[in-house]
Order: structure tokens, then sequence, then C-alpha cells
């Protein structure tokens, strides 16, 4: 364990303290004329944060400590706490930032390897303590938070169990080019590692500083350059799981017809099966060349149309988005160059990435150009390209300043076929629009298609408006409405931030009674005592 | 239903009746110079079949007539039952053609719609009488055998779901490129279907004239064109499954992070969790344009490095195939044209075929051309690649005449990371040959590579001998042994042939105890009375 992977996130917001920055006074204007945004609201100091009593005793703490081979490994000072409460959604944040952390952890456990995970399992097991894993904590549906939202609410005690020390990269395989991770390594640090050998991963989430490879799995994860790369849950072969059953080894060959693939029950578990503690990736040559360029369509409906030809015909770009028209005005297509004026010419903005050898780039680009020129797209060259690079992991940092600021921000995200896409984009705005103004907070809301498959794309919207009274009670209907337009319109409740527990009862509805009564079965098999994340994914037992 | 798909195939061998051909009398030559084959071996006529009575009694049969609304869709008559005895591998026919046929299904019923399958479901249950879905028949691991191997026998009763009048195409959706079929429905129907609407699936498995799509999805099946189409198990979007407990839909967009994909555990689950009515499936737009070619490597080793350039790096082949030295020798790589006299040349033929539009198709035979030579391949145009098309469904046509011939012949496959392909290869050859070898019939060992992904590859061996005096006998120690290979040195019990009853003691060992616990929790959550497919893929209960 290195000194970055022990590095801690700001405890109230997102990422490096460092990287902090005010909004530019022109947004902060914006704020003001176009939302009503009044007032700032500035976070509480850490010491301002009321925790809850923490609820272990000698018998449990013992074993936990026991488990993970020492005091040194078992927290339960305040800091601790806090920094292991919940996750780093809108909501989330603003329940920390108010002092409000009523669903804090007791204690945080940092295992070492395998078998003190299984260790942790077994104490927890037999004290009837849950366990919630804890990669990079970047969790913006719930996923960190048992029994949120329940009437038993925090009746029984859990532990965060902080996998920051499973690490290292276990073993690489250059000619079926697979690398076995510990699940806990943050995806920077894979990338370093990797980086060694010639190889990338190649998966870049915008959480990706943070994130870790369990983490990715766990949660069914989708990067920025998924076109090119895949998804995360494409990229893995196979898992090491430990549950309170033991240890579960899924996955043996590229590809199967040796009965289900039991790997799919474990990506997007959101750890209520089992804590994923290693697992094995494809990953791919490192890059010799990347570029990113920008086009400009008429429509969002122009823009669709010319992402689906790439998709369904190709050649497919790495990278691969497109933005309305809000977004495109409002430049948040670009959030690290935002500067509250909008861009110079109308319509949307696309960015379409190329990485690969310089002469696999070069054919592709020029075939790509050829395709998007005849859909009506104009290119702008690589300015825009670059920019959105700049900033692709900016948008938390741009939310925090907003909350600061006294603004509400949050994004939530679906998939849809492509010729429903449509009405989801229209249904789906028109819930958030329509919840938001009627509550006296009329929002923007911005959307960009940022993944793309042969048969539909994902949808991701971003909501700013004026913080309600009470922000997080304000925002509910409207998610609640967003969610209900989402299942309405034919969507999926989440293409890749998962279920957690804010998706849940959408996820049961999609799932439908025979498929949450699978995946129950499922975990009464591996987790008989429920102290796995309850109340995530499925209701707590 | 139409003629077409109510068409019969052999009882005692493969496909159409009209197809079979005597083996050359070169060939004939070959197997008794080369293998010691001796005798003939007729199959019996079917009036010789020797059938266990029918143990339905009248209120069985009652609600089941009931269940597909009358008795014109329940069969009790010899020949039915004879045709619906087993499935397709070689112990399958040499059992069926001694005029063995002890595990034939009681009865035979043919739904009409997913409610009648449901109430035969329900039928069944409240009866205890097993239920086998029969799709193509196509089965070559023994998927159509309940029970078979244990001692219960065939104890309990049961019934062949036959699936044929579920043949419907009953929705297209060209936009998003994907349809909805109904399971029953074969695959050459199914193109047939499509091709009205300028669109193709692509799935062309060797079993293609004969299998349905439920069958293709059931047991994860892989075309010959999986380089560029993809397997089975990659188009499918959605299913729709009946179970004992009623209905399961599973699969709402085009990818999800809701929880785990429990399309998953449809796929591959082979008629064990439910029976696939219907399912949609990703298509594509029929090629414009059709290039097939032939190409000469040094070695089999040079071949797999020259595949694994273009799996890794592109461009992908629609049809990419590797046949090893012995395999291209007796001209096996080409079976319509089997001559028993070998190719001009040494070496390793590998056929590379391109589908697309004229120009895509072009571009990327061209790029291909510049990767395979570069690789040490030998151009051979497109005569060997015309001859392998000819003859890409012969396979079991040939099957059929070396049976009658008197010689033994059967196919295994299995898949592993390219790391470990050398000795997957060697170790199963060793396992066949010693073998049968020491049993006193040298075999012929054939092998090709015939899907490929970044991270490895299938292996696809064929074994040829004469037949022992008690040939199922004889066979099983060298198939036992060849399972032994596969799993000791990394491989998957299977790649595309499935796991039936054939290969259920090695699955358990690939999935694992805890993957085995699992499966069989979703099993009694589906299906608690333990009537479908009993003894296939998981232990009889």
């Amino acid at each position: 364990m290195n000194d970055r992977a022990m590095r801690d996130m700001v405890w109230s917001g997102w990422g490096d303290p460092g990287r902090a920055a005010p909004l530019p006074d022109s947004v902060a204007g914006l704020l003001r004329e176009l939302l009503g945004v009044r007032h700032a609201a500035p976070a509480v100091p850490l010491s301002g944060v009321a925790l809850p009593p923490a609820r272990l005793a000698g018998p449990e703490l013992a074993d936990l400590t026991a488990a993970v081979g020492g005091p040194a490994f078992l927290r339960t000072d305040a800091e601790s706490r806090v920094r292991h409460t919940r996750g780093k959604s809108t909501p989330d944040l603003l329940r920390i930032r108010s002092g409000e952390a009523s669903d804090a952890p007791d204690a945080v456990v940092l295992p070492g390897d395998h078998a003190e995970v299984l260790a942790v399992l077994r104490a927890c097991t037999r004290h009837r303590v849950a366990v919630v894993p804890f990669g990079g904590g970047t969790s913006v549906v719930g996923g960190l938070a048992p029994r949120s939202g329940d009437s038993a609410g925090s009746a029984r005690p859990f532990v965060a169990l902080d996998l920051r020390r499973l690490d290292r990269l276990l073993a690489l395989d250059p000619v079926s080019r697979t690398a076995t991770f510990q699940a806990g390594l943050r995806a920077p640090r894979a990338e370093e590692l990797l980086s060694g050998h010639g190889f990338t991963l190649g998966h870049f989430p915008q959480s990706f500083e943070w994130a870790t490879l369990g983490g990715f799995a766990a949660t069914r994860s989708s990067g920025q350059a998924s076109a090119g790369y895949g998804r995360f849950d494409d990229l893995v072969t196979a898992l090491t799981v430990a549950t309170p059953e033991g240890t579960w080894d899924v996955g043996r060959a590229p590809r199967s017809a040796a009965g289900p693939d039991l790997r799919q029950l474990v990506l997007g578990s959101e750890g209520t099966l089992g804590v994923i503690t290693s697992l094995t990736v494809a990953v791919r040559p490192a890059p010799a060349s990347r570029v990113y360029e920008g086009w400009r369509f008429g429509s969002f409906e122009e823009g669709a149309a010319a992402l689906r030809r790439l998709a369904q015909d190709g050649p497919l770009p790495t990278v691969l988005r497109l933005s309305d028209e809000t977004e495109t005005m409002i430049g948040l297509a670009r959030p690290d160059s935002l500067t509250g004026r909008p861009d110079d010419a109308a319509g949307c903005l696309a960015i379409a990435g190329f990485e690969g050898t310089e002469e696999e780039t070069a054919n592709r680009r020029a075939a790509t150009h050829a395709v998007l020129t005849r859909c009506g797209g104009e290119p702008l060259g690589e300015t825009p390209g670059q920019d959105w690079e700049r900033g692709r992991y900016a948008g938390p940092y741009l939310r925090d300043a907003l909350l600061d600021a006294g603004a509400f921000a949050e994004t939530l995200e679906t998939a849809g076929f492509w010729s429903a896409l449509p009405e989801l984009y229209r249904e789906v705005r028109e819930a958030l629009t329509g919840t938001l103004t009627e509550a006296g907070t009329p929002p923007l809301v911005l959307c960009h298609i940022s993944h793309v498959y042969p048969t539909g794309a994902s949808l991701y919207f971003t909501v700013v408006s004026a913080q309600g009274e009470d922000p997080v009670a304000h925002w509910a209907p409207a998610k609640r409405a967003a969610n209900e337009a989402i299942i309405a319109a034919g969507g999926t409740i989440s293409h890749h931030h998962g279920v957690g527990t804010d998706h849940r009862d959408w996820y049961a509805r999609e799932a439908g009674p025979l498929g949450m009564v699978v995946l129950s079965a499922v975990k009464a098999t591996l987790d008989p005592a429920g102290i796995l994340n309850p109340g995530v994914l499925l209701p707590a037992g």
C-alpha cells in the first residue's frame, strides 16, 4: 500500500482538496439571473458533523481486530467514520455538508488480503453485524448506505469494509492480454502498473481518479471510452469473491457454453452477494496516438442519427459523445472551460476521440470523418476535443462549487433502444423540468449521449437549479418523477451508475417479480445472515 | 407453422434424408488401411427400435391434452417417441441405430404458444412428470436425455416439449436493429423472414439447418461467423421464459448497470430453469458481399499466432478458422470435397471470410491480407474458401456415412486463453490418442480453431477410429480422458456444445462448489418440483 492509495478524498465533496475551485463570476451571475440562486450554502466544518454513537461492543471489536490482524486496521474514530458515510450523490453531499451523518458506519475495517476479508465476513456473520464493501466511495446511488429508507433504519450496527489495502497487480499475461488485480486498487494506479508493461485498461469513467477496479466490477461501470474499450463488464474474464459461505471463483475461459455465465451474477451485485477481492481483466496495448475532435450537428436528433450510423455500421471512434442543445449552449460539454457564456453557434456539440496506433487511428479518423460529414456534421477540429479531454473528470468539482454557491446540481442516466430514445429523452426532461418548476425552482436540464451500442444508447442528464428550503426533500419528487418516466418509456433505471438504495424500488419493477425472487434466492444462498450491504439492490431482509 | 418447420430429421442420424451419401471409395480405403475399419455397421430399421412402455396414465394424458388444446398436439405413437429420443451425439446415434431407446420420452407435447407452454409446465408439476424442452433436437452433449447416467434412470415419466409450433417473427425494429422471434423457429426460416426486411442474424453453427433460436440461446451457441457477428449470447437482448413459477421476462435495455445481468442466467441454462418461448436478438443488414478465401501457414503454431494477431489488433474477418496439420492433410477442413487424398502441400489451412458492404468487405480483406502475409501466411485464393463454404454444414452427414461404414467419429471442443492454448491442444490430443490406442483402435485426431477472442480461442477436435466391440462403451474412457485433460489444462468443458448430461461432472468442477450451490438455488426457486430437464447441467434432485 503506497501513500497515494491511502490518500483521502474531500469528506464533504469530491476529489483532491487542492483542486477545489470557486465558480467563475460569470457562472455565478448566470445562476442568479437564470435560476434565482440567492444564498451561498457552505458546508459545516468536519468537527460540526454529528455522528451517532458507535454501537459495536468489546467482543465484536475484538473479533474484528483479530480478523484484520491488529488494531491498526480497525478504526472507530470520528473522522474515519465520517469519511465512510454514504457516497457522493448530491443528496449524500447535501446531508453530510449539513452535518448529518445518521448512517455513519460504527467502525471501519481495513483487511489486508482475501483471507482477512473472509475472516471479517465470518466475524460479522457471527455477530450479525452488517458489512458495506467500500472501494473508492464514489457511489452516486446510495450504494454505501445500508437500510437507507427502511423503517428499521440504522437499527443494526455495520462496518465499512475498506478495500484500499488490496492494491496489487497479481499477474500479467502479455500473450492473452489479461491482468489480475486486487480489487481495492484505484484506477490511476492500475493504469500506472499496466503502463510499465505497455498496456492500458482503457476504463475512464468520470470517477476514474478515485474509483477502484472492484467497484467498477460490482457496479458495471462504463467508461468515457466505452466505444473503443468496452464497458467494464466486457473486460472481466474472472473474479474471486469472498462470501460468508466461503470463496467463490467465477470465470475460466475467454468465452464458454458451460452453463449460465455466473460472472454476470457477480458483476452488478453491488456488494450484496460477496466482496470481490481480485479480478482478471482484458488489457490492451497503450495507445501510441490519441486524438479528440469536435463536431457540430444542427440538432440532437441529427447528431443522434449520426452516432447511430457509427454504432451500427462503423467505424467506431474510441470516445463518442453528443451534447443536446442546452448542454452545448451552456458549454457543459467542456466543464473545465466553462465560462457561463454560450458557445458561438447553435446546434449540438459531439466529441469523437481516437486511440490506437498512429496508422489505425488515422484510418479510423478519416473513415469517421466521411460518415459524420455525410450525416450533416460540421468538423470543429481538435480544440473542442482537447477542451473536453482536459475537463473529462472535472464535473464533480464543478458540482461542489455549485453547491457552495447555493445551487443544486445532480446527474442521472439511463439507456434505451434507438427507436425508444426520442421518447425517453423527452419524457425524462419533462419529468425533471415539470416537477422542479412546480416546486418553484425551474431547472436547467442538460443531456448527452456518451455510450453507444448497435441497438441503442445511453442518456445522461444533468439538472441544475436553485436549492429548495430543504434541498434533499426538495429534490426527491423530481428524482422519483425521472425514475417513473424512465421505466414508463422503456429505459433501464441505470446504464452505469447502478442501483444502490436510490433505484431499488424501480429496479424491482425492471427485474420483475421472478427476477427479484431469483436474486433473493442467490443472496440467501451466499449470505444467509443477510449481512452484506442490506437494503442495496434488494430490500433489507 | 408451415410444412418446412414440421419436416423431420433422419431418426437414426443427421439431417435431410435426401442428402445422405455413402463414403467415397478412397475414404473407405483409407479407413481400412489407416484405422483398421473392417465391417459396415448399418442402423436397424425404425420398426426395429425397442421402446420402453409409455408410463403416462389417463389423468396425466388428459391434463396434457387440455394444456396443448387438443389431442392433435399430444403424441404417444412409437415414431414420435423415437424421433424425440436423445440428441445427435455419436453415442446417441450409436444407441438408437442399434435399436436401443431406453430413455425415450413417454409422450411428445406440441404447445402452440407461451400460454400453452405454461399450462404444460403446470400440468407436469402437478403430476411430477419431467419435461425436456426440445427445439431442433441437435444436442451433442446429452441435453435431451433426462437423468441419463443416474441410478434412478428412467424411473420418472417425462415428456418431450417440442417447440416447433412457436415459429413466428413477432416484431422487427429496423431502427434499433432488433427482431423478436418465437423460440421454436428454425434458423433457416428465421433468416428467410429477416431477409424479406434486408436483415440477417448472422448465426451459422454447423447445426444451422435444423437448430432453433431458442436452442441457440439455451445452449450459448456460437456460429461459424462468430468473429463477425458475435456469439449467440452476444446477440440476445431479451428473453421470455415460461417457468413452473410463471413467466419470467429478462432484458430491458441494450446494456445496463441495473444489477446482475439475469439474461446470462437464462442463456446456457439448457432448459433446466424454464422454457424460452421468445427472444429478442440484434440483427444486421444482410451483406451485399461475401468472400471466403484460403491461407496456408507452415504450422498450427504459426497460424494460431496469426489468428491471435487479428483477434487482438484487428482487422477481424467475419469467418476465421485454422485447421491443424492433420486436419489439413486429411482435407477435413473442406468436408464436402473430401477425397481421402492428402492436400498438395504440407502445413495448415486457414479460412478467412468477409461479409458486409462491397466497400467494407474489400477494405477489411485488404487489411487482413497485409496482416496474414506479415505473419507468414501464403494466400491460396478463393477456391479453398468456396470449398469450405459448400461443406460448412456437411460434417454430420459425413459422420453418418462413417458410422455406416463401421468407423467411429465424434467431435468435442473447448476454449482457453491464448497462453494456455498450446498445452490445451497437446494434452487433449494426447488423451484421445493415448486412450484409444491403448484400447486397440488408434485414432486420427484432427483439430481446428474456429472462434477467436482478444484473450483466447476455441479448439475443436474430431476423432475418427475403428468402432470397438461395444462402440459406446469403447468411446467412454477416451471422452473422459479428454474432459480431464481439458479441466487440467485450464480449458472450459465446452465453448459452444454445452453441458447436457455428458459434461455435467466436469462442469461441476469448472463452476466450483459455490457456483453449483448458487445454480441449484436458482433452479429450486423457479422449478421447485424439479421437473425441468432433470440431470442436465445439475445432478437430478
